[in-house]
């Protein structure tokens, strides 16, 4: 029965764990103390689900500013987990669906989840997922009460299921009454202090020691501050951009500090 | 005639006793002296439905903070009662329906309900059934006026219908003036004091007394009070997620508290 | 040409009688004076409709709180005319309509209840049936125009018709400039007095003298004051309830003061 | 090809007169001078149209409180015209009409009549078509300006139109523009002195002259004033009320003065 | 190839010059030194866009006050241009087009103008056109991007295009972010002096020298101003519903002085 | 592999360059310094795309005033990459679509680029593709969120996508939390002095060097002040009309001063 299972989904989690290995391209840089204690706490969560007789519906937060790496680490807990199901539900996967065609996916996917003895499903960008937009404010009904529905509903007998879902905005979903929805939350910071940073520009192979120096040097001039607060992301890109310019460690330190600037101003 | 309905309506009641069961998966652990007022409160209406002649439409909405154990009190009530047609109607099974499919859903229940003598209808997360969203507010207006109407409609002759609906919004079912369709309310409540939360740890088996005093110890420690104030089932699950941890009285005052400090934020 | 009005609205009569009787149920109990004074009035209106070459169409709104008992004498009004055509037109009927489909059974209602010299359509619930929730607000402006219309709509030449209406939302048609399109209003008063409360008690043959001197009593030290404000129909209820309760007048009591208390925070 | 044009519009034409008739039925009683003096501003604006050569369109709103008459004066103004195309637009005869289905019957409304040298269209109740509501306010923007189009719209060569159009809502259709679309406007009054009611109640052969200045007398009594302020249509109803009461002199008092009061406290 | 162009389109350019003349049949009275300016700025546009390698696409509108003769005075430039192409989109000819509709019409009209070296489109009471409604306020989103997009929209090689689009909403065309989409703005003026007045009055050959000066007299009087201020086209139907009057200037006088007191108020 | 990718995207490059191609009709005037330091900041950011194993989608946001060139520059940018695939999706070819067929094409445009191991998609006056409008206000939201989705939506493995958006709205793109879904950003100025101005007139051939200063002083005459803050294609526009005009320097002055003034007002 359990050897069936894992037979009747298999093939959802082939095309799964590539979908969820994209996202992790860039790896999981350990650049803070942080980083692991995320990926301890998640390897908890599955624990708890893994036990037969325990809680048969878990569901986890992971909270961050914008490119900090939620997904990359909800997809490293997911790929880690070995569970049978693994499944992201993604808005990318979903443009130009109407609500009820991102209802009626939602719903399949907990559905399939329902059939594995042990289930992971990632929820991706889930302020974009029920179409959030701060003006008016908008969002989708449909989608946002499903959602509410789902993470409580649940699983048939012997069945047992974890959430993870990703996003930007928690204040917003405390204020859609979703965020309360969840059994716990992860909060996924910024790359923060220049200590961060440099370790980073080490691990990118780009920088020699003087240029990181001076890198990080005009970024502390141009901001003002030893403060840094972006996402990994946007750092990962802006060296790729500094690689373009003659000048690697001015053009790194102005784009990072207009990136700073950004941020702030939020 | 009796004989025939109760015939007729046979297939339906196996179901619905299997979906309420699932809602009683954690038993009901009199953790307060309030359950089992409860449950007698609960016994009282039914005998007023039972009582032919008597009141032949009655409602009773059972609110309380989330996770307080509304559903499963619902669900003891309705299963004790042994009235020949009970039937559950929750969001969990409309996800994705049109508001016309909820509508016409619940009217076919009621219907259904009317050919039975004695029935019970348990309408699951009233708030959510409307697609209720602070933000706005939105609501389904459709949905709403068919409860309305539904709550007051007078069943055809000899036939009587007792409705629990449960509900964490009150206030909102006020403002929408819905609660005042209801013939009664009964309240349930948060586990409150550090006794009820003791009878709750030794039921689970897994704390020793010294475990428990310990657990119960830091949380008044780090909440800095002795009032609890949180719902059963989030006590349940906390106790399943203290289990992984190799500090589990540790872990359990920290999960804990954290849900205290988040239910006073509210 | 009169008979033969008779004979072609004769099924829907039968079908309609029933109906009206369903909600005369619980009789009619004279607690008040005001009571026949109402029944008094309706038939003057009923009289001034029936005067061939009078007022061709007239419309009279029945008003008062919730469960006061204004689809009782609606329907008591109705019946006692002896009219060739009533019709009832309930919210009740139309769950899970469409506002088109509402707006067409009414305008069906009409058009059938013209091909009757005299007829009487009761309109149960004018404030469910335009879907009125006070959030918002909402409402149905297609069901409300229709109603705008029709209750001003001159009936074919030698037709005549009287419209009654009952709702709980006075000052909500006066907004919605609904109201003002009615001839004339009827006022439906609660319960007020301990000697009005009596009356009911003694009537239903459930309280001993002692017992209902009791329960008044007790009412009137939970509340502090002799003032009722209740419906008839909840006090019906409350009398029901109260006799599963082995303290039947005590259980009375407290419904009752909670009935009154709920009220007076309106 | 005058001749043509008759004949086709004929059977229209037949149609409205009877409809229009029907507006009539309760004649015009010229209980002031005002009557006359509106009737004669109409012939005006029939002759200004009638002449060829002259404005190919022209429209005039007759505007006033609730039952003051406007659409008999209206129906009075289009058949003594004369013209050969006469039709009634009303939101009687357009219940369950969707927006589209509206703009298309006062399309072919105004495209029937381009068939005849010279026609009239009385729009009804103007406010209605539009259905306006005052909460929100909500209207139907598509028959709103189609309205505003239409009245405008010049017709072909050698067709002239004339359009009346009631409301009671003058300042809200200036608020929606629709107003000032009209050329000319016709102000119709309320019964507004005792004199006038002292005509009408004589015209009505009901009243002798005790029994009418006993009424009048009360009035003035019950509502402390000399003005009355109702419309002709209310005072009509209102004697045919009185008339079911065996004191119609204080009956008819009784109504009158609610509608006085009514009226002020708008 | 410029030849099968023009033999392309002429069918269309037939019936877009009757639409247009019917628009002129009050001819353009020199009533103003204003009016030829006018004049002279459309065909200096107009000669913009006829000089081959100049602008291809340029947009002109004409806004003034109601009834002041801006669509007149589009018509007669677009006559006088001679270009091979000449359309008129006028809300009239979409009464009951949806959204959708009108934007496919507009559409189909550019596209048209493409195929022809040398276009004129007119577009009329372009408030109206976007639905506008100052209540909400309200309009039509699609139109109006579709209008947004379409009068910056390149045409094709070789062809060159004008728009003359007309308006009562300068400001509101500036608040929804059309009116800068236009590449020049005329203002079309009433008729404000009683110089202007006599003019019209004199061109009419319905007033004697002493009617005329008795008319304008007991305007001044009436309104106690010399300004008048009052579209032509108002002028021009105010001397027709005079003259059915046997006090010509005296109707003529208190039909201007309302017109001109409405005008005051907006 | 590559070969074949250059294959399958052939026409559609075809197709995109004649439609780039006209965006450039009036060629790239280099009237500031500013001009060639954002066409090498564009070079830029394409060498890092083209970079094999650097970053797999990059989008750069240019902001500007209406008519500044946005759309030429980028059209520039786009064309001189030489990269297999490049494509402008424009609200111009979207006049009519749903939102639902705006999606689908963005999607696909999407979906196309992908093929391709080096793509551009330019997509211009994003605010209107999302049928922005500032009353309300009112925007797209479905085409909003996809926008969102597909401007971070990784490309498969060994594609690489650049994305060059223009707009006029940088504020309402970020308070739509649209801005900040971009890599970068780039300013496109107006012609803000008087020798970019003088640079253009020259340019032009249209102005001898007498009338080019006339123009400029009456300009700063006219406007009380030296700057100008002008779109480069109003400026060409501008010089077109004046053309027209015997006295080619003061209409320039006059069109250009009127310009200056609007801008100033907003
Ligand atoms: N310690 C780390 N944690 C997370 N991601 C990391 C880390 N080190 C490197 N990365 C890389 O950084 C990128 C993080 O991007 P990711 O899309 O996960 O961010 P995000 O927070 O989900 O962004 P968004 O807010 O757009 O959803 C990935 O490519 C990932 O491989
Ligand atoms: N005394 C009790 N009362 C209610 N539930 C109890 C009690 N003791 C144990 N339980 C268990 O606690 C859980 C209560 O969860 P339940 O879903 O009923 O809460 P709820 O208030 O309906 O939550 P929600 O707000 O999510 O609807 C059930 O698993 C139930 O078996
Ligand atoms: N004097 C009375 N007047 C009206 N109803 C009475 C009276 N005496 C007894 N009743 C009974 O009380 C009940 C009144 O209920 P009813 O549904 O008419 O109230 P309602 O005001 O229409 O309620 P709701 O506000 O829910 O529409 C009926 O069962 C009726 O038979
Ligand atoms: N002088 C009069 N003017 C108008 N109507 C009169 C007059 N005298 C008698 N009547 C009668 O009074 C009634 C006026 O009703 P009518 O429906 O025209 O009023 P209304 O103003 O159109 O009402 P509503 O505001 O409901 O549209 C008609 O039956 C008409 O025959
Ligand atoms: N100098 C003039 N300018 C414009 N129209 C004139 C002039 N002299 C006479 N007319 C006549 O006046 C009328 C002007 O009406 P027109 O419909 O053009 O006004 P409009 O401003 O477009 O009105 P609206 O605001 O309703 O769109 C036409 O019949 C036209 O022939
Ligand atoms: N230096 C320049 N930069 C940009 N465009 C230039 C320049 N010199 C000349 N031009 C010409 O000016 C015009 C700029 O128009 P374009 O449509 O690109 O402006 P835009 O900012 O996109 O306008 P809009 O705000 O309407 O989208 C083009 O015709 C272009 O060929
Ligand atoms: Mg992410
Ligand atoms: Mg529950
Ligand atoms: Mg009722
Ligand atoms: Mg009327
Ligand atoms: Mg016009
Ligand atoms: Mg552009």
């Amino acid at each position: 029965d359990f050897l069936n299972a894992l037979e009747e989904v298999k093939p959802l989690f082939g095309v799964a764990e590539e979908e969820l290995g994209k996202r992790l391209r860039g790896g999981i840089i350990p650049f803070s103390g942080f980083i692991e204690d995320i990926l301890e706490e998640g390897r908890l969560f599955i624990n708890q689900v893994r036990k037969p007789g325990s809680t048969p519906i878990l569901s986890v937060a992971l909270h961050g500013p914008p490119e900090s790496g939620k997904t990359a680490l909800a997809a490293k807990m997911a790929i880690d987990s070995e569970f049978p199901y693994i499944k992201l539900v993604s808005p990318e996967d979903m443009v130009g669906f109407s609500e009820m065609q991102k209802v009626q996916q939602l719903d399949k996917t907990f559905t399939d989840a329902y059939k594995s003895p042990l289930s992971i499903i990632v929820i991706d960008n889930i302020e974009l997922l029920v179409d959030w937009v701060p003006i008016g404010p908008r969002f989708s009904n449909t989608v946002l009460v499903a959602l509410k529905v789902l993470l409580r509903k649940e699983p048939p007998k012997d069945r047992r299921l974890l959430v993870f879902a990703t996003t930007t905005e928690r204040s917003v979903l405390q204020q859609l009454d979703l965020f309360n929805r969840f059994d716990a939350e992860i909060a996924v910071p910024n790359v923060n202090t220049q200590a961060e940073l440099a370790h980073i520009l080490r691990h990118s192979g780009a920088f020699s020691d003087r240029d990181q120096q001076r890198a990080i040097g005009e970024i502390q001039e141009i901001t003002g501050s030893a403060e840094i607060g972006v996402g990994i992301k946007k750092v990962l890109t802006g060296i790729e951009t500094a690689k373009q310019d003659q000048d690697m460690p001015g053009r790194f330190a102005r784009v990072m500090s207009r990136a700073i600037a950004a941020n702030r101003s939020l």
